[in-house]
């Protein structure tokens, strides 16, 4: 999980996918149980007699870095440190098993701020059929940080993996895009803005004449609670409608270039047809970007997106079963040296490199 | 794992089995499943159509709390991170299968540490056929944290739990006690007394008299690189050895206090039959308690504390087919009211509390 919408970020980025390949070249060949390995949403492994594969995957979120402490309750860091690990396991089809739960807590963090930790994940685990079975606890000099692990299972053949896509295929997408990014855009301006208290000439003004403050508390909550999108990504793997999918955790450009990659292919992305909440479009006016940098770039929505054959299409528009989440085709996959790229409100094809910086630009 | 040794680590002990129990509280009863949850070494999952049972587990280390980049290399702390890991898996007779890797890096870690990081932990993979198969890694603000989880297969009637002792087994330990918390030692004290550039005075009457320098080598060693005991605690666990097991990791009188409560029994420990090389009783002179103090409570040793029963004994003893491993017979099993008491060298019972410290004098 990446913070959204910063030049660091982008840097980050470019270096975690160096030290990956880094990395897995170290490694010996895996043994013939696992089917998936490093570089999808979860390892996929085969053991020996089970109906089902065994998907597993991990995601750290560290004080400082991915969260600050005043942002949001303890309780909801708890439920957004494992909606984003199922998150990973909605984007192969898999349903929740078990989770593991590894806390650094440092001294400042009372009893009742621990316990308020767990009451989320395990409001959330409990929704979700999951039962939280291990862990290890340390206290922690500095930051607080949370490692979880969650195991889920699928069946064999409804594994989705990033890398299934094919020119042709149709580019679908859950729920509203930027939301978050929008949302901690506005929880990082309280932080930098002076508290009324502190500067009664702000006070007497209070926030700009038309401020849409339930609106705002609404983006917020999409930053805070994202929702994993476990019924939905099982639907489309079991009814074999995805042919590759993942979560969108660093934003929509970054995480189709890693779909694009995996499957070999390019994308067209028709900027026009990307689904945008009404709470941006009502706040577009006090963010400090146009609406489409954080519906392309914003990170942390935890959607859906998911490589559709077209001859599936038809089917999955007309059975699609979730009345309460948005199904929206945003583009297609073309061969791969058509390049990643998007179609402008004008109509225009223009490059679209992964989070906007151009030192990200495709060869 | 916890640091051997301190005050400190049994207050953190006291608060973290109670943590453990509050959190416990909030959890839901786990789904069928979970064969063994939270409180054993490792989860035990059953996995529909299995040959095996899935056991998962999971320890993080962190800088300043279990460790200090100086004690050792990377590589090294690589190696040790996923050592004591599998250790977990040796203390249920579990074969390991796959490695999830969740790293917190410091900006001051280069390319190279990290990658030394990998190879330590990658070489200890390879050789128990184990696959490094994803992880998450982070900046980190400050310090370092390595937070693995690993999963490993057993058969189900050869699980063994912390909670099968019964009166009248014998209690038999792996290796020997005691050397990991005097290389510790060692390697601390290396940290306060100051080097000889800076202490002309010290560099020339150089280190004590007799001091052996090579014996503390060997004692660092077993600090930074435990062997787990995989084959052993297969042996132990599949040849229907042992009715209990757990690894040593916070030392032998805390551990042993573990075993008892999970399987509600007491136990007489025999002093004089505790384990202890060569190398600390070489080194015993320079060290700051009595060696006894060490085996009985020094951590980090990762070695197999089971209980056997009686009439498994002879034949333990006679098949035992580790020639490198020493395995010694320790004390034995008793009724829970009886106690958990050492017999001392003068053939007298004391209570033995956990980590030696009175304010964990069983009740």
């Amino acid at each position: 999980m990446e913070r959204a919408g910063s030049g660091a970020e982008g840097n980050r980025f470019q270096r975690e996918e160096d030290l990956l390949r880094r990395v897995q070249s170290l490694l010996h060949r895996p043994e013939p149980h696992v089917v998936t390995g490093i570089g999808d949403d979860c390892a996929v492994l085969a053991l020996p007699g089970a109906v089902d594969h065994l998907l597993v995957s991990t995601d750290l979120l560290l004080e400082h870095i991915h969260f600050e402490l005043h942002q949001q309750t303890f309780q909801q860091l708890g439920y957004k440190a494992l909606a984003v690990n199922l998150s990973d396991l909605a984007a192969m089809g898999a349903d929740p098993l078990a989770v593991f739960v590894s806390l650094c807590l440092p001294r400042r963090c009372a009893a009742s701020d621990i316990e308020a930790l767990y009451t989320g994940m395990e409001e959330l685990a409990r929704s979700v059929g999951a039962s939280i079975v291990g862990g290890d606890t340390s206290a922690s000099a500095d930051s607080l940080m949370l490692s979880l692990t969650v195991l889920g299972l699928a069946p064999p053949a409804a594994v989705v993996r990033r890398s299934g896509a094919q020119p042709g295929d149709r580019l679908f997408v859950t729920g509203t895009l930027g939301d978050a990014a929008a949302g901690l855009e506005f929880l990082q301006r309280q932080d930098t803005e002076p508290p009324a208290s502190a500067n009664p000439a702000a006070a007497a003004s209070g926030p700009p004449a038309g401020f849409p403050e339930a609106v705002v508390r609404q983006l917020a909550q999409r930053y805070r609670l994202p929702r994993p999108r476990l019924s939905e990504g099982r639907w489309l793997a079991r009814g074999g409608f995805a042919s590759a999918m993942l979560d969108l955790s660093d934003g929509l450009s970054t995480d189709l270039h890693r779909l694009c990659e995996a499957s070999r292919v390019g994308a067209r992305l028709v900027l026009q047809d990307l689904p945008r909440s009404t709470a941006l479009e009502a706040a577009a006016a006090f963010l400090q970007h146009g609406t489409e940098h954080y519906t392309l770039h914003g990170g942390e929505d935890y959607e859906l997106l998911a490589a559709v054959p077209a001859e599936r299409r038809e089917t999955l528009l007309a059975q699609w079963p979730f009345r309460d989440t948005l199904l929206m085709e945003i583009g297609w996959v073309v061969p791969p040296q058509q390049g990643v790229k998007l179609i402008t409100l004008a109509e225009r094809e223009e490059v679209l490199p992964p989070g906007g910086f151009d030192h990200f630009a495709p060869g």
